[in-house]
């Protein structure tokens, strides 16, 4: 009998599965639990405790070959920060523990905390704790918090599950950019605009700038895009019961992307690509209109919609002029799928 | 010229490296920075959110051949919060950040979240949040948090730094029994005894039981053991600036371990071991008392001692009849370090 490997099963049935065989065992002041992009509990009447925890693996998520440490520090903290950001909280303090090989170059080492430096300080965050180990691969696992204070009568908190019919989808900026940016790593000599792409993906930054804003402004639902803009766009399908609708003619791009692998490409990247860490968000009109008179730059992409109340499999209609294709959770990108 | 690696230094030059390298950059409600078991931030004016977080390595931590999932993710979630118990803090939740094989089998998979769930279940616990990556080593990093409530004027936190010159040095349990089990696994036919060691180092479970208790009772400077007793102890005596006494008799060990390997390698088992999760505190003759008079138990194995003022290398006379040992930093065991 051949046994299942954990490849026979995609990463989020695999976290189903955790989130199913792990209840809570002790009443407690959770306010939102695993399965969102970050975890809130109670800290106190007036405050929430935001955290998340994301691990940056190399030659997973980062090519040491293409690559230098900074780039893995820098962006392994922007993108557990970019978790706080998309629950609408303002980013405090950030832990980190490092795997690191044993023969690892002591500058690369140093390289690697000048890029958690950097981090930190561009996002006006403190490190205030973290752990050293060996092994065989070099990992770098962020614990990030942030704090949602309580102004009024309501709790700001943005969640997956709050996207409401008839909400326009939003995204806080064009998309595409950091997919560029990884496939030009790959080029020998690179262009102006090349570099250009391939900063975006080196040095992406979370969008805390406009996270806690829009939540304030009334945004109920949101997401980072760390998987690609369909992939992400489905778990707020999922998590609210909705189906969603994007024109693909709406969804902003890079110019630069489009001029190194034209507009075709540049679209399939900003749909698929990932690692952009825009915050893609829902409102409604109310919501749209204060967002702007308060001079919050959006794009909008679609629309959510009802489902048909017997489907369960929640899907995506993408519109490009005169065709329509519905993707569905099977053209996700599974780290665990043997594809 | 060859270029130094990171096994040129210890676990604890780097981690001093890293601390001196990244301050902290806005103005905040950090209690207990980087560098102590834990770190304590403010959540409000009535209580402290204490947080750790801790890497949990195949082949660093745990032995595939010889040990189950089941038992690692036992063991990743105790060692989070050992630290959490260490600082005097209730432990109220967890995240964790599984880096897995894909060629893992999914029931080694399920074995691993049973093993988290039971440590959540039996250290009252809630699972938070998570993050699932594919990576070419299994590894399961646990933030872990706890929280102080401030029920008079003085905030109880119990920190490597605050021992005091007379002060005695306490321990909640034996050890060596992790050690004794560790070297156990290799054994081909156990006695009930050698289970009972292979137990206490598969299943260890985190002092939460003492922990805040003694935290009430005035003790202000504690520390898990979980590099090895007198590793352990060098940080007490390097972050209080002082040095240390320890009578080796008077130090717990297990009968198993006696009876499997004989007294004397029982005692370096104690002594070098490690991953015992047991708390090593230090009280003064008031403390002790409370301590008595609540019926929490300890052993006293030695006391805290003024240093040479113009010595910075702090150091532990480990006293054994009529010989006196002094055991420095090069003693303790680094992960990097080429041994």
């Amino acid at each position: 009998m051949i046994q299942k490997t954990i490849s026979d099963y995609s990463e989020f049935q695999l976290i189903d599965k955790i989130i199913k065989k792990i209840p809570n065992f002790i009443p407690s002041d959770i306010i939102v639990n695993k399965g969102d992009d970050a975890a809130v509990f109670k800290a106190n009447e007036k405050s929430l405790v935001v955290t998340s925890i994301d691990s940056f693996v190399e030659n997973v998520h980062w090519n040491p070959l293409k690559q230098t440490y900074y780039h893995a520090g820098w962006k392994a903290i922007n993108a557990a920060v970019s978790d706080i950001a998309a629950m609408g909280a303002n980013p405090t303090y950030v832990t980190v523990a490092c795997n690191l090989k044993k023969k690892m170059l002591y500058k690369d080492f140093l390289q690697l905390i000048n890029g958690i430096r950097d981090a930190c300080k561009e996002l006006k965050i403190n490190l205030i704790g973290g752990n050293l180990t060996s092994a065989s691969i070099n990992v770098i696992t962020v614990s990030a918090f942030g704090e949602i204070q309580k102004k009024n009568r309501n709790i700001k908190i943005m969640q997956r599950g709050n996207a409401s019919i008839d909400d326009k989808i939003l995204l806080s900026g064009p998309l595409g950019g950091a997919a560029a940016g990884r496939k030009l790593l790959k080029k020998e000599t690179l262009t102006q605009n090349d570099k250009k792409m391939i900063k975006i993906f080196n040095q992406p930054k979370a969008r805390t700038d406009i996270g806690e804003p829009i939540a304030r402004e009334g945004v109920k639902c949101a997401i980072d895009i760390s998987d690609g803009l369909l992939q992400d766009l489905l778990h707020i399908c999922y998590a609210s019961k909705v189906n969603a609708e994007v024109k693909l003619e709406d969804v902003p791009t890079y110019t630069e992307a489009i001029k190194s692998f034209g507009l075709t490409q540049a679209q399939q990247m900003a749909l698929y690509g990932g690692e952009d860490y825009e915050l893609l968000f829902t409102a409604n009109t109310k919501t749209i209109n204060h967002l702007e008179k308060n001079h919050i730059p959006f794009y909008i992409i679609g629309s959510i919609k009802e489902v048909n109340k017997k489907k369960q499999n929640y899907n995506i209609s993408l519109i490009e002029k005169d065709k329509i294709t519905l993707i569905t959770k099977k053209h996700g990108w599974g780290h665990f799928l043997n594809e």
